[in-house]
């Protein structure tokens, strides 16, 4: 569980850190960044906030894009910003060269077909691994909130309905809400699951609210109505009808005007971290 | 004076939008990106900042990662960024390939000596051009604030400094505050400009202040003290010496542990924006 130190640049008076470290469950080496505001002193025991991003991106978009380190260092905040799927020369990608399958883009999930089985299991190095690394190399305590953008918002909502406390916040970006019935969802899940539909189920975030809501989980999300993966990929309204069927609290906020990009993102970014805060210092 | 629109949109409430339209001075084509606040009604007349990168980067930089449109939005400022030098194929850039020369560098100068006299006027463009364009086209009055970094750095105090009366307010990250004496200013300058350095006099700001002191336009330049092209490239205590000699107004922040990443300049905008509503807004 060692780390190694990429770069560290000093940001909103805290640190901007890249690190490499090999990972147990991906069987490759991962790149994170993390971001320590200033009140990381030896000491601290701080909450730490999960950002899982989207297709194409890697740990750097966000943390460039997102405009999110000068509330967390006000608030006190370590986030915390893993790759989007295993990488490396071992790790095979879509055949096609495709940027919606393999290589940026794990879809957060265990992949149980092969070849895909042995690297593709980001659901657990992101429940997993990465906090317990976290956990082991920073000072934090164990409150965790995890967000994300696009598959990154799919990701997070699946894996805070999968693992009931594990963590005590929760939102999303224009999430892949339905990934089971969205053209991205179903070619990740048909390579990643197989076939059958019924394996779907437990990595669909529609599907899990159904089956174990997280009634003590408010759920924040924002979504662009002029995001051009609205109406095909994305289908907020599915979530909001199955977050309805089951009482579960879910905001969400249908943002005039805006589009798919960290635009976006940095427009409402201050709105989640102060959620999740609220959250995770309470 | 036409701009063609190459996208929009919506950030923090108002839009950024990149153009590109056909520079006379350059005699090129040109991308520049500008932030409309929400204010941009048709009727408003807003201020604007303009803001100019450094070696490297192009109208993109500045506007992802520097985390500006939020104050800006709040401020009622816009935002102009131009690219750091004459683009394009028909554009002689540096004969071995280097990135301190030649394409994305363009020193906001205005260059006489061959191949490069023909296009590299980036003064003329960044003084004259770029804001009768961005006056003619959006609605902002004739307050003009500068600023920029690195490079730009340089750019914003050397465009204010030799045009009196032209920018109402004045600031710079990590400025080439004295090019005629450091190697990527030699090395431009004497392309550019040529062998004889009192030809180089009107284009460095340790040099200009000496001449003609802007005592009206207090400066703000903020520096990190981590940043590795301290002592060789940008040497503010140099400004800070010409500055005193001459009665100027000038603030210099350094600022412990900074690097010259874009990480300081997204730490500091928000005192810079400030600086610059303040001016521009009485």
């Amino acid at each position: 569980m060692s780390l190694e130190l990429l770069s560290s640049q000093k940001s909103f008076g805290g640190w901007h850190n890249r690190y490499r470290h090999r990972s147990a469950t991906l069987q490759c080496d991962m790149v994170l960044a993390v971001y320590l505001p200033p009140q990381a002193e030896p000491d601290a025991k701080l909450p730490v906030l999960y950002w899982l991003s989207g297709l194409t991106c890697s740990d750097e978009n966000f943390m460039q894009k997102a405009g999110a380190q000068r509330l967390a260092a006000e608030l006190g905040l370590v986030l915390v910003a893993p790759d989007t799927s295993p990488r490396g020369p071992d790790v095979p990608g879509d055949p096609d060269g495709a940027w919606d399958f393999g290589h940026g883009a794990g879809f957060y999930l265990n992949a149980t077909e092969q070849p895909w089985a042995q690297h593709y299991h980001m659901h657990d190095y992101v429940v997993q691994e990465l906090p317990a690394l976290v956990e082991a190399n920073f000072p934090v305590n164990d409150k965790r909130g995890i967000s994300g953008h696009s598959m990154g918002g799919h990701g997070a909502l699946v894996c805070a309905l999968r693992n009931p406390g594990r963590y005590r916040s929760l939102s999303a970006f224009a999430p892949i809400a339905n990934p089971s019935s969205c053209p991205w969802g179903e070619k990740a899940f048909t390579r990643y699951l197989g076939a059958d539909r019924d394996a779907w189920r437990g990595w669909d975030a529609c599907a899990l609210l159904a089956e174990r809501p997280a009634r003590h989980l408010p759920i924040l999300v924002d979504q662009g109505d002029a995001d051009s993966f609205l109406d095909v990929q994305l289908k907020p309204a599915v979530l909001q009808a199955a977050a309805a069927a089951v009482g579960q609290p879910l905001t969400l906020r249908l943002q005039p005007g805006y589009d798919h990009s960290y635009w976006f993102v940095a427009s409402f970014i201050d709105d989640h971290l102060r959620h999740h805060a609220a959250a995770l210092h309470g």
